[in-house]
């Protein structure tokens, strides 16, 4: 996989599922008809059965439109539906017992501090997923970040970094110029009334800044 | 692994774990040092690193003392720990998905009936799981098989048979005469008041009964 694109250029516009929001499927093709560049398919409270039906489908529609598909925590659905990668939070399974499990996976790592993406780094990790930057309705209990540490992990690590964590279309200039490789949303976009408009909104905003910029 | 063991012989008592009934690490401890032969590890409604943090003590102490150790649904958890095999419901992973990411794995399977039964066996499944026996507590929805449907999968399929759902020290030999290669327990064994005494009691009705018998 890793020949075949350049990460970073994939891990611009990420999209997070979540179905309390909406449903994993329709939103995905939704986000993608706007600009998605990355698909995470995250669900808790589902049996492995459903989780995986519902990643095959997006394994098929993120294959068709080149869209980099990562599957939140599980490592045996990601290698199951033959995901292109797998993410980890600090609650998951850790990094080098994925990289020993599942070699052949992208890899991203949750961070909420210096300390963590170092180390994450250090072990493998292909990408970072740095945050909470905002206060955030999807995870009530995430530690803040904030812009300042967010510069630091970026200047210190050198695998891309992904902003997550109550990114919006009002806020994603701000962060982006703390110089990030790409942003991670999940209620604006998957919980917007049209997520294709919102996502299309989201992409034009990222395009821009990255036109302007680098 | 498996040239290292008669897997029909160490199925023959296999005890289940449930957390509402007793600490996981705790109650292996206890069951193996009444006689289980294999120990399933089952945890829903826990992160991911909590459930491997509790299989990686179970795998020490079912490998120091030789008893086979089995994951519930968790593939991933399975390799990560380096478990011997993993057990998928009809809810969980297909086995067939199971044996491509998995294969070297003893993949146990559950069947509620002859049909189920068959098609694990064909697809490759090294045990099969049938039940539930009797009602259990366990699991309130599960479907009820019965002993003459026990026997006429034992009788279908090659591989070996576990019963399981509601076998207690009462009614196990009746389980047994069915032919049966072992039988599972949750509650009669991690949910008695002293779970080594209960296990030990087990392990005795179950050898006397082969002893006799074959």
């Amino acid at each position: 996989m890793y020949q075949k694109f350049d990460l970073k250029e994939k891990l611009r516009f990420y999209v997070i599922t979540d179905r309390r929001m909406s449903d994993e499927v329709k939103s995905v093709r939704l986000a993608i008809g706007g600009g998605a560049t990355t698909i995470q398919l995250r669900i808790k409270d589902a049996s492995t059965r459903e989780i995986i039906s519902v990643g095959m489908k997006i394994r098929k529609i993120t294959r068709d439109f080149n869209v980099l598909f990562i599957v939140d925590d599980r490592v045996d659905v990601a290698l199951a539906v033959e995901a292109d990668g797998v993410h980890v939070g600090q609650d998951d399974m850790p990094l080098k017992m994925v990289k020993r499990i599942a070699p052949n996976l992208i890899v991203g790592v949750s961070a909420s501090n210096l300390k963590e993406a170092l180390k994450a780094e250090e072990e493998g990790a292909d990408y970072i997923g740095a945050g909470s930057i905002y206060p955030t309705v999807t995870k009530k209990d995430a530690k803040i970040l904030g812009l300042a540490s967010l510069r630091t992990i970026n200047d210190a690590v050198k695998i891309p970094v992904v902003a997550i964590g109550g990114v919006n279309h009002q806020n994603v200039v701000k962060v982006l110029k703390s110089g990030i490789d790409g942003i991670a949303a999940v209620s604006a976009i998957v919980g917007a009334s049209n997520i294709r408009e919102s996502a299309s909104r989201m992409r034009t905003l990222i395009d821009n800044y990255f036109r302007e910029t680098r």
